[in-house]
């Protein structure tokens, strides 16, 4: 039995003139294939699941993060708006409208406050400031949201942190 | 040969007291079922590929098609801004990026102009008006829009037509 036989086989199912011996050792052999060939598909076939997951999620990631500027920029333009002129209401419904629809696909803004504390998972600090009312590492404005989608991270707070020693680890 | 043997078998590989012929056809049996095995992992390999593709363009047609009534309100807003204003410049970078990034995906609009022959394929005829001087089933005005992502079209054009007998099919 030195012939490993492959998929697109010529070998024949059983050697011509085989005795009994070697026909039980390719009956085993044969079996043996077989149900490695199953156990290989059902691997994939569990991988697959795991990636068509991973692969929807990948996607709604690139095309939602890569709006975000969008949403930034739309946001800076409502705040320069006069409020209460209609040019005004109609952005803010264009931004609802936007931040809703991502909203639809699992994007959540988180917002750090004045005050909480600087946390690493969440917050990228860009500048620190020495603040008489604030404990150090607490942070003391955001200039960026955060934003999550679904449990993942998408981007972090842009965050001005008071100053004082680094957090502890 | 009664016994069909399964994936979590106990059926033994070769069975006690078999004959020469009987293993024989074990050997062969055991053979077609590892080449079954096989062609089915390969068939779902292939099925596997092509999924994977559509999946993707899926779930861009998904988060982009959401996004085209922000898209559209955004214009809105921007033809309601005063031009020269730096609001209006604001909003025009917003809707430039905003079209940018989604172009990166694979966005690509496709403008109806008035005189363009109907097609039922890019563009919804919302109503029909006479014309002195445009042929039967012409475009008067779009309304709205068609956009494609790759070679599909995600939403056709609202356009107003020429009144006149429908086109041929």
């Amino acid at each position: 039995m030195t012939e490993t036989p492959n998929n697109s086989a010529v070998v024949p199912p059983a050697e011509p003139g085989a005795d009994l011996e070697q026909l039980k050792a390719q009956v085993a052999e044969n079996w043996d294939k077989f149900l490695r060939a199953t156990a290989d598909f059902d691997n994939y076939r569990k991988r697959v699941a795991r990636e068509r997951e991973e692969l929807g999620r990948m996607t709604r990631e690139s095309v939602i993060g890569a709006l975000l500027p969008s949403l930034d920029n739309l946001e800076r333009a409502l705040d320069h708006s006069a409020a209460g002129t209609a040019l005004h209401e109609g952005l803010l419904q264009v931004q609802k409208q936007f931040a809703r629809t991502l909203g639809e696909f699992g994007l959540v803004e988180i917002i750090a406050k004045p005050g909480d504390q600087f946390d690493a998972n969440l917050h990228e600090a860009v500048s620190q400031i020495e603040s008489a009312d604030q404990p150090d590492n607490a942070v003391i404005e955001q200039l960026q949201s955060a934003y999550k989608l679904g449990d993942r991270l998408l981007r972090p707070a842009r965050v001005v942190v008071s100053k004082g020693a680094p957090p502890a680890a």
